[in-house]
């Protein structure tokens, strides 16, 4: 069965967003620190149509990650244009412009129902009001056998590791402090949920801690 | 000049203590799932005044750890006895019996003026009302060149952290959760004042992060 999967950037003490979030700063103060290894990277910066970049210690996890996911699934934090309800006049479509790089169909976990956006480039955003377990199943079904990914943004994430239904879980902890912020683990409770660390590149920037359901 | 060197085990969710400590419980719920890793560790037991144990990826950590340390400082509830005045009657020694395993001169900050304690094999405890610096600066004088090493708990660490007077951290990453306790980094601010990632050992059981002052 296809496993669903989730990587993100965290902060020494924990944080995967800094204070202050906002539309105008949705990685909050300090929040770029995080990304900034992957910003860097070649691999990063194809998968957002981005060019440049170098190819390092970490382009392998990068690669790794992005590679047999089939379908996305994200909170409505990461999808954003909340709060408040759709603009009719304006409908937010995501942070990502009409060619998101997502090119595969992505289900967003909201309140508010939606009809479906099909965007440029593969990508279409259906919008998911009956919680996490109908999500994943919908993705499930959409990704042809292919992985899902699990977009964040912490909320979510917290969501489906606390019902331990998280498979693979790519922690790339940034040597660093925030200080405030958005934790991941908030919640989550006092284990894993059956999630055990596998493997662990290091670099100086960055150590990516990856972890399997075994 | 002599280090001030740190080192700590702390989960995934950021913590070094579990939640509901006590004189019973001094490392909290859960809290003893962060020392499992060094309490299997001949290395680590030795130190302890413990026989057995195995060797692993982590004995050179720990073997290095404990070398080329002349003195120690730590908190108040490292050391513990506290709330309230010393009992004059049986006055509190620690919780390492008449032997502790330091072996050197030990600096307890507190607020309490109490005359120095000597010990058995080595270790003194000599009290401290005059702040983090004063102690250092005390430890240093007795530490005869070589270093000095930060015994903890969160608190005194979060001190010394947040003044830039950490030239070395060892953080031992326990990949679990404790989902309540004790932070190791709160109020230490947004940055990690000058300590730089210098060294990765990875085991499944635990992930040795060594910062240095650059």
């Amino acid at each position: 069965m296809s496993k669903l999967r989730f990587r993100i950037s965290m902060s020494l003490d924990g944080f995967v967003a800094g204070p202050e979030q906002s539309v105008a700063s949705p990685l909050g103060k300090g929040g770029e620190r995080l990304h900034a290894w992957a910003f860097a990277l070649a691999a990063f910066r194809a998968h957002l149509g981005l060019e440049g970049g170098e190819v390092n210690e970490s382009t392998p996890v990068v690669e790794e990650f992005f590679a047999h996911v089939g379908a996305t699934v994200m909170g409505r934090n990461m999808f954003g244009g909340h709060p408040g309800p759709w603009d009719a006049e304006r409908p937010w479509t995501g942070w990502w412009g009409l060619n998101p790089p997502f090119h595969h169909p992505v289900f967003v976990l909201t309140h508010h129902r939606r009809a479906p956006l099909e965007m440029k480039g593969g990508t279409t955003f259906t919008f998911v009001t009956e919680g996490i377990e109908r999500a994943l199943e919908l993705a499930r079904r959409a990704a042809g056998g292919k992985d899902i990914s699990l977009g964040g943004g912490a909320k979510a994430a917290q969501q489906y590791l606390a019902a331990g239904l998280v498979d693979e879980m790519e922690l790339s902890l940034v040597p660093t402090l925030l200080g405030a912020g958005e934790r991941l683990f908030d919640g989550v409770g006092n284990d894993l949920h059956g999630l055990t660390l596998m493997r662990t590149v290091a670099t100086p920037r960055v150590v990516h801690l990856k972890f399997e359901r075994r």
